[in-house]
C-alpha cells in the first residue's frame, strides 16, 4: 500500500515537474520575443489595387499572397505622402515629411539637401538595443556633398542601392534578355544611375537585369550573417519595383499576363519571396516584424506601364485616395491573428511600433504616429483617428488639402497631377484640373465610399456638425505644424551627381563603371553570392 | 516458428483486408458523386469590387469568405447581360437571351410575356436524373396570366419567391425594427409586391423584415427533406441583395459599418450562411456543388445606397465591364482546389457544367455555354476563349457592342446608362453618353488594362490583326443569332398583376393580405418553421 503510494507521488512529480518545464518553455517560446528583428519592404508607386489580396483580376504574387495569407491585410492604411521622398522620409522618421524638410516634390541627385543628418530613423533608434540595419534598394532621401545624406549617416550599417529611381538609368535594357526600357530617356553620354555600397559606387550605370539578384543575395547575407552571430537586425528594403522604368531580370521577365507591369510586379514578388525564404530557412519567420507597404499610388500617366488604384479615385501625386492609401500587410506569426484590419492607419505610425516592440526609446522630438500595436496584436482599436492629407507640393499657405476623421474624409482643397493621367476619364484627376478651394469642404464617408464619389456635405445635422469638427481639427493640426527649411530648395549642384570615377575626364561622361567591384570569372554576382550558401 | 508464421499471416491478411475496405471506402468518398446536389447562389446588382476577396476595403461578408477561401474565385466571369431578366435567362438555360426573347430590358407584373415554357432549364434538365428543384427568391422572369411563367411550369418542384424585386414592395419598411426603404415609391394603394408560395399568394405586400428568413428556412426544409429522403436536389436561391431596395431584417440591420448597403451584403451573406450550415450539419458539403454569382453590376445611380465595381469601367446596364463581369466562386470540397482562376467563363457556363457533373442530357438545342469542368476540376484551360456582349436594349439592328477574345476586348458600340449614374465622373457612363459607333473598333487588353482605360486600337500589326480577328468573330456570331420574338413587347395588362384577393374590389387596392397563409400563435413565420426542427 505503501509502496503503491510512492509510486503514485513518484508519478504526480514527475507530472507536475513535466507541467512546470512545459509551462516554462511556453512561455519563452509563445510570449513576444524581447528584440523580433524588423522587415520593412516598401514597393514604389504600387497602387491600392495592384495586388490580388487587394483585389487585381490578373496580378499574380504568390509571395506577397503567402505574406498576406499568414498576415494582416491593412485596407485603411495611408502613406504620409502621395509622392516618394516624402513618403520614405516620414516612414523612417515617424513624422510628417515637412518637419525635416522633405518637401515640396522630390530629391534628385544634382540636389545639395538630404534628409537632415539630426534626424532619428527607425535604424538610428535602434542602435541602442544592439540592432544592425542595412538599407537595400532605392533610397531617394538625398546625396549631396560628397553622399553625405546617404543611410550611412542614417544609422545604417549597411547600404546597397542607388540613391534614387533607375528611372535615371539611361538607354538601358529592362528586360531579360534584351528588351529596353519603356520611355527610357537616352543621352548615353552619362547616367546617374549609380550602384552604391555604403558610400562607393560600384557599378554605373547599374545593370537592371542583375540588380535585384544583388539586392536579395545582400540581404539574405546580411539576414543570415546577424542569425549567425545572435544579432537584432532591421532590414529596410526599398525595392524599386513597380516604379518607372518597370524592369525584370531573368527570374521573371515575360512570365505575367498583366504584361511588362505585371513582370515588374513579379520581379517585386520574387523579391519578397527571397526575404521569406531566408527568414524560413533560419527559423526566424516567428521571430521578425515583416511591415509590406507601398509609398504612394500608381502612377497612371505610364497607362498600361503604370498602376492601378482599384476602387480608389486617382492615383500619384494627388491627395484622392488614390495617391495617398497604399496596401499594406503585416505579417509577425504567433504574435498576430491572419485576416484583415480596417483599422485607420499610416506609415507614421510604422516608427512607434516598432518602438514597442522592441522596447526601443522613441526619439525626442514631435512625432505624428501611433503605436499600432493595440490593433495589431490585442485586436483593440487603433490608437489613430485622424489622418491629415498633405500634398506633393505642400507650402505653409495652403498646409494640409484634407483630414481624415473614422469614416468622414473632409476636404478643403482638390488638384489633379499629369502623374495621374492627363487623359484621365475622371477630370478632377488630370494636371489640368489645377487646386481648387472648397468651402464648405466636401465631404466623404469613406466607409460607405471608399471611391470618395459622393459628396455629403449638406448644411444640416449630422454632416454639418461633422464638417465644423473636422475643419477645427484640420486647423488646429496646421497651426501646430512646423516646417523646417526645405531641402529640396536648396543650391543645386551638377557636381554633385554621383560618379564612379570622381575627377575624370571628360565630366560627367567619364563617369562609366561596368563594375567596380572585384569579380571571380567575369561573374557580375560573385561579389554577392561570396557569404551565400546557397540560393533559391 | 509455424505459429509465429501463422500469426503473421493472419495479420497481413487483416492489414490486406484493411487497406482493400479503406481503399473501396476511398473510391466512394473521393471518386466524384455520381449525382451532386447543385445549389445556384445568385445576387442582385452586387459589383464586380463589392467583395472582400474583389478588394473592397470595409465589405464584411464572412460567410462568403468562407466559401471563397474553400472553393475557387473566379475574376474573369461575365454575366451575359448587364441588366436582371436576360441574365437570368441565360443563367438558367445556357442561352443567350435572345433566343428566348428575354429581351430588351427587363419583366414587369403587367407583361403577358415571360421566358418561354418550351425552353429547357436547368430544373429542367436535370428531373429525368431524379432531381428535385426548388427556386427561392427573386424570379424575374415573366409573370403572365395565371401565374404561367412562374417556376412551377419551368420544372421546379417549389417556389417561394417575389415575382420581381422588392422594388415594388411600396411603403416598406426596409430595415430592422422600423427605418423606411431609400427612395422607395409610396403609393399605399396597391403594392404588387406579392408572395408567392409555388403559384398562391400568401402575403402582399411581403413584408421585407422576416422574408430572408421565410427563404432561409424554407431552403434549408427543402434541402433536408431531400437528404432525409436520399433525393439529389437542385436549389436556385436568387437573393434580392444587394438590389434598390436595400432591406435587412432582425440579424443584419445596423451592422454594417458600410452603412445601409452593407447591411443589405450583410443579409446576402447572412443567406449564404444559412444554406452553408444546412449542408454542413447534413454532412453533404462534399457532395455539393455550390455555385455564387451575381447577375450584373452595381447600380451606381444609388450612390452610396449601390454597389460597387472595383477597378471595373461604369456598372449596370452598360456593356463596360463593370456592368457585365461580376464576382463568382465555385465551392465543392474534394473536387477542386481552393484558390483563383483567371479563366474565361460566363453564367452561359453554368448549364452545360451542371450538365456535365450529373451526367444529365443536354437540351436539344442551339446552347452558348462551355463545359467549365476542365479548368474548375482539372486545372486545364476553359473551354471558352470568346464571350459576345449585348446591350440590355439588344436589337437585331445593333446586336452585340463587343466582343472578347482571350485577352482582348474589341468594342463596336459603347452607350452609358443613367443606371451607372448620369453624374459618374467617367462621362462615358452616364445616360447622356448615347449609343456611339466605333470604326474602327476601340481594343483593350483586359489583361493589363481591366479597367478599359486604355486603347491600343492602332492601325499596324500585331493590333490590326487582332481587330480583324475580333471583327469578324463578332460578325459570324451575330450572323448566326436568332432571335426569338420579344417577350417583353407583348401587351401589358394591369389586370395581370399579382392579387391575393383576385376579383376582390376595389380592385386593386383591395389586393392586400397580411398573410393568407395558416399561422399559428400569430407567428408569421410558424408556416416555415414547421418542418424545421433547428434554427441557427
Amino acid at each position: 500500500m505503501i509502496m503503491q503510494c510512492f509510486q503514485w507521488s513518484i508519478l504526480m512529480l514527475v507530472l507536475s515537474s513535466f507541467l512546470f518545464v512545459s509551462l516554462i518553455i511556453n512561455c519563452f517560446t509563445t510570449g513576444r520575443a524581447k528584440r523580433p528583428n524588423i522587415i520593412i519592404f516598401y514597393a514604389d508607386d504600387l497602387g491600392y489595387g495592384d495586388l490580388e489580396p487587394y483585389g487585381h483580376p490578373t496580378s499574380s504574387t504568390p509571395n506577397l499572397g503567402r505574406l498576406a495569407a499568414g498576415g494582416i491585410v491593412l485596407t485603411q492604411f495611408y502613406s504620409s505622402s502621395p509622392v516618394c521622398s516624402p513618403s520614405r522620409a516620414a516612414l523612417l522618421t515617424g513624422r510628417y515629411q515637412m518637419r525635416s524638410g522633405v518637401y515640396p516634390r522630390v530629391f534628385n541627385v544634382e540636389m545639395s539637401g538630404g534628409l537632415p543628418l539630426n534626424e532619428t530613423l527607425i535604424s538610428k533608434m535602434l542602435k541602442p538595443e544592439g540592432y544592425r540595419s542595412a538599407a537595400v534598394g532605392k533610397w531617394h532621401l538625398g546625396l549631396g556633398n560628397n553622399s553625405v545624406y546617404l543611410p550611412h549617416n542614417h544609422g545604417f550599417d549597411e547600404f546597397l542601392g542607388l540613391p534614387a529611381s533607375p528611372s535615371q538609368c539611361r538607354c538601358s535594357v529592362c528586360f531579360y534578355p534584351n528588351v529596353t526600357c519603356h520611355r527610357a530617356p537616352c543621352s548615353p553620354e552619362y547616367s546617374p544611375c549609380a550602384l552604391f555600397n555604403g558610400t562607393t559606387i560600384i557599378e554605373q550605370p547599374a545593370d537592371l537585369l542583375t540588380l535585384d539578384d544583388k539586392y536579395a543575395m545582400q540581404s539574405r547575407r546580411f539576414i543570415r550573417t546577424n542569425v549567425e552571430t545572435g544579432t537584432p537586425f532591421f532590414l529596410y528594403y526599398a525595392s524599386h519595383h513597380t516604379h518607372h522604368p518597370q524592369y525584370a531580370g531573368k527570374e521573371t521577365s515575360g512570365t505575367s499576363i498583366r504584361g511588362r507591369f505585371g513582370d515588374s510586379l513579379a520581379a517585386l514578388d520574387w523579391e519578397v519571396g527571397q526575404i521569406y525564404e531566408e527568414l524560413k530557412e533560419n527559423g526566424i519567420l516567428e521571430d521578425t516584424f515583416f511591415f509590406f507597404s507601398s509609398d504612394n499610388g500608381p502612377s497612371l500617366s505610364l497607362e498600361n506601364f503604370g498602376g492601378n488604384a482599384g476602387l480608389m479615385k486617382c492615383g500619384k501625386a494627388t491627395t484622392y485616395e488614390g495617391g495617398i492609401r497604399v496596401p499594406a500587410i503585416v505579417h509577425w506569426p504567433g504574435q498576430i491573428t491572419p485576416g484583415r484590419s480596417m483599422e485607420l492607419s499610416s506609415t507614421l505610425d510604422v516608427l512607434p511600433t516598432i518602438a514597442s516592440i522592441t522596447n526601443a526609446k522613441l526619439p525626442n522630438v514631435t512625432l505624428d504616429g501611433y503605436d499600432m500595436s493595440p490593433f495589431l496584436f490585442q485586436g483593440m482599436p487603433s490608437l489613430r483617428e485622424s489622418f491629415f492629407y498633405y500634398p506633393s507640393k505642400v507650402d505653409t499657405e495652403h498646409k494640409s488639402y484634407a483630414v481624415r476623421y473614422k469614416q468622414y474624409k473632409a476636404v478643403f482643397y482638390t488638384e489633379g497631377s499629369a502623374l495621374s493621367n492627363n487623359k484621365n476619364k475622371d477630370v478632377d484627376c488630370r494636371g489640368t484640373s489645377l487646386r481648387t478651394y472648397h468651402d464648405p469642404p466636401m465631404l466623404f464617408d469613406l466607409e460607405q465610399d471608399p471611391s470618395e464619389q459622393y459628396n455629403i456635405s449638406i448644411n444640416h445635422s449630422p454632416e454639418r456638425d461633422i464638417i465644423l469638427k473636422l475643419t477645427k481639427m484640420r486647423a488646429d493640426f496646421d497651426a501646430k505644424m512646423v516646417f523646417a527649411p526645405s531641402e529640396m530648395n536648396k543650391p543645386r549642384d551638377k557636381n554633385l551627381m554621383p560618379c564612379c570615377n570622381r575627377g575624370c575626364s571628360p565630366y560627367p561622361s567619364c563617369c562609366h563603371c561596368i563594375s567596380s567591384a572585384p569579380r571571380a570569372n567575369n561573374d557580375p554576382l560573385a561579389l554577392y553570392k561570396k557569404p551565400m550558401e546557397k540560393i533559391i
